[in-house]
């Protein structure tokens, strides 16, 4: 059994496995009937999953072509972790997965697997492990919509640790170059610091373990997490061309998180689409250095791509401005947040909402968008016949590159993300408070998908500058725009601007108030106060929304 | 005047600039007559040069292409941070820094740069601004023999801090992608720990700044060093190809610092040798994305050779053996370390003797050598007709690229070797003892050249077997191989086999002892003794030395 205590950390130094009491806890509700801890407390068990099991030895001289997957994977012992690359379906070892999965759950079990995402229902990725009873626990950034996963982990069966995504990009690069910890901004004033999102369950729905509290500490005046690198023993990666010396070249969003995986492990295993000789890859054009690569197999198992999204050659890429009550919302929210795009801008634009800003972008005007899976210059949809299954957006769906755009690794786009390179990211929201706090990424009782990138994006709010577009109440007509954050923070005093179908608020985060600065045609500041709950001033030079 | 203090630290929190009463210091002598305080002393001085200039606005709406470099420093400031690309000669922005340098010492000065070297004196590079009064602080990892910028750091014109090449890379990479400081274990028991290396000379040679004492804790048993962050004000680089959007494409070795720099910098300004359109570039082969560059300009100065070294089409890359009594003794030390370089081995080899153990492989044999500016897989010395500028070794002679290969930048190349990735580091030393501590990057009082990658190449003992290969005595008739060390050591308890002239030592690095495992030909153990300044056992099955 595990302790827990309160406490009243900032900082927190070693912490170690104990046995102990276990002690009540009062908390929200989480799925399952379970309560989630809010507020600072610290868990004695991170240390607990470190264990780590022998990898299979490497041998510099032996060839490193192997002849199949299964061959491969033969040696690989129960209780490894195994890193896994990808992002959604795309770039996913998917043949070394399979070969995993053939081991089954008595040759093969207790795995801890390190991937960004959990595999599709039924269809693919690690979804083949969990399924089958391998793994024991997972460490990721966003489960999506893994029904049965969260399952597993609200009976107990599977102990899933949520790390951001940029996080776990920066964790995994730093256990391959020899950085045992760094000091990151991502996480601050959320439930990451304060290690409180529930890790394991008890068969029960009980909680038997929470995340780790990250020690904080303040440079130049603002708090930051300390996160300690992520090493495996096994890292199962795929790539487009691969020379027998195990330089390994990846096409466009499917290099992710498989050069940063290979390197953090002990043996690394790659599946190739393509097997050449030594010499056939340009100097220039290795992703992954031979270095890092320990055996090779041939990928039998095809690309899949896990949403499909096309236009069609008559669409121009623009949204359907359909006249429907919600469209009408949605567009004049959207065309609101297209004025935050200026022209040359670098922009990451969350799902939903934001996504459609640039359909309302003047003609002649372009903006740079950043997808956090790793490109700078997104485009449209792609026409059927360019669908590629290796150029994927944020959200797994399939998407062009515009020309000049760039593709890299996921520790290279959360660097260009938290560094404050991108210059508005627009989100959307469940909650935002009038200092500018955003819940955006988890309801307790009712979504627990995990928070993928956001808390990454709003990292750097005084160099990115961070719009919420959303409409002002939710289904329920309770108010999006609230006081205090009810919901578990993305971030603390990270919004900007706030845009929604009734008006526009800007945010004074320094001293955590709110301004009405723009009016929807036809609404007046009484319905606006009706529907806000968080207190305003009206700005005097106070303007129409167009 | 800085105040500074001995202390008994392991730990140090934030410094701070303050005034107040210097103390005297006992310690080694330095170059000029100054003294090298050795042991762990505290300087409060760390925060002094933070200063930061306002960099240039960067509008995302106008054009990145400039005219030329003059127009493109123009509004570069008095005191600003300049990071400055390139390895020796080797990426070196000669455009834009002949563009500062024109600038003259009216118009620009009290410049701090931040570069891996200082330039060539008289030929180029940052020389051209040292020479010319405009640099008041560098922050590098290795002068080389730069003698003019010895004498004005030693008569307090220049201010100069060491920083290990790894460390240094990381540091910038650090300041780009929002990571305040990160754990290393490089530099751990040196100088660079304690904050011991002068900084800053009045005109009579007295210190009045010593280096920042580094912060250290342990993970998993390990000490390492707490380093920050280190932003710039402006970067300036040099790429092979670059679209009017910024993209940037580096040959070889080229890119060793650029990319990292770029994302450091408030403002990046890049000479490209090509600029091409947008889309001509492959998404893929973007290796520093537009965001990170804000202006273009030709580059009109020609790329620089700092070392020009060829082959003869005759020649097979062998070291010529002649018959002299030191080539001899080089010889058996080269033929004797080839024996730790098995098949398909990844190694380092340090300049001078090591360079030479390859030559003494079997045929058929192939090992793979990582050379620290960014190459893993680098051949011999190019045939007159192969010379590329833009491929250069460690000690920035020219070379050459076996099939294979592949280039990268400098967090990459010390991500590799501080991340244990290295199968065996082979170097040369001043010093090393029985416990296996390394001395062999300055001789207080004689050599100031800097660590360069030095102790970044021992930083990993455990993982990289460390194997010093070395003359036994010192041209002063001393021993080389002592009981404890008295020159700065470059890694504690680092080197695992020692190779000398006369024998072979293994160290038992946890113990602190030494045992002769093998002895050269005609040379008896009396002998070996009396020229081994340290305590050894004799191994039972002593061995003949091939």
């Amino acid at each position: 059994m595990l302790a827990r205590q309160a406490c009243s950390c900032s900082r927190q130094l070693a912490a170690v496995a104990v046995s102990g009491v276990s002690r009540g806890l009062r908390a929200p509700l989480l799925p399952g009937g379970t309560r989630l801890a809010i507020g600072c407390t610290r868990s004695f068990s991170q240390s607990r999953h470190r264990r780590s099991v022998a990898a299979p030895d490497v041998d510099r001289a032996a060839s490193k072509v192997w002849k199949s997957a299964d061959e491969a994977v033969s040696d690989i012992n129960s209780g490894s972790v195994i890193l896994s690359s990808g992002f959604g379906l795309c770039g996913v070892a998917s043949t070394l997965i399979t070969a995993l999965r053939n081991r089954g759950p008595e040759s093969l079990h207790s795995l801890t697997v390190v991937s960004n995402n959990a595999g599709a229902e039924g269809r693919g990725g690690l979804a083949l492990l969990t399924e089958n009873g391998q793994v024991d626990r997972m460490i990721m950034s966003f489960l999506g919509s893994n029904k049965k996963l969260e399952r597993q982990y609200l009976t107990g069966k599977i102990a899933v640790e949520l790390c951001p995504q940029g996080t776990l990009a920066e964790r995994i690069r730093a256990a391959g170059s020899g950085i045992p910890a760094f000091f990151t901004p991502t996480g601050g004033n959320t439930l990451v610091q304060q290690g409180a999102i529930p890790v394991r369950f008890d068969a029960d729905g009980n909680v038997v373990e929470y995340g780790r509290p990250r020690e904080t500490r303040i440079f130049n005046g603002r708090t930051y997490l300390m996160e300690t690198a992520l090493p495996g023993d096994v890292a199962i990666l795929r790539a487009w061309k691969v020379d027998k010396a195990g330089n390994c070249v990846f096409r466009y969003t499917t290099k992710s998180f498989a050069p940063l995986m290979a390197k953090a492990a002990k043996l690394a295993i790659v599946e190739a689409e393509n097997v050449v000789e030594v010499g056939e890859i340009d100097p220039n054009d290795v992703d992954l250095p031979g270095i890092f690569v320990d055996r090779i197999v041939p990928a039998t198992e095809p690309s899949q791509i896990e949403v499909l999204k096309t236009r069609s050659a008559g669409d121009d890429g623009k949204a359907v401005k359909s006249k429907g009550d919600a469209q009408v919302r949605r567009d004049r929210i959207a065309r609101r947040a297209a004025k935050e795009l200026k022209q040359g801008y670098y922009v990451n634009l969350g799902v939903g909402i934001p996504t459609l800003a640039p359909s309302f972008l003047p003609p002649g005007q372009q903006v740079w968008i950043q997808s956090e899976n790793g490109i700078l210059g997104m485009g449209d949809y792609p026409l059927p016949d360019q669908v590629d299954p290796d150029i994927i957006n944020a959200g797994k769906e399939t998407t062009t590159l515009v020309p000049g755009a760039a593709t890299f690794d996921s520790s290279e786009s959360f660097g260009m993300i938290r560094g404050g390179h991108v210059d508005v990211s627009i989100l959307g929201a469940l909650q935002v408070s009038a200092a500018g706090d955003l819940a955006n990424y988890m309801i307790p009782g009712k979504v627990f998908k995990g928070m993928g990138g956001a808390m990454d994006l709003v990292s750097n709010p005084d160099n990115t500058k961070i719009v919420v577009a959303t409409e002002h109440v939710a289904k329920d007509g309770t108010s999006k725009i609230v006081q205090t954050c009810t919901l578990p923070l993305t971030g603390a005093r990270v919004v900007s601007t706030i845009i929604t179908d009734l008006c526009v608020f800007q945010v004074d985060r320094k001293h955590g108030t709110l301004t009405l600065t723009e009016i929807a045609p036809g609404v007046e500041a009484e319905e606006v106060k009706n529907k806000t709950d968080a207190a305003f001033t009206v700005a005097e030079d106070l303007k129409l929304m167009e």
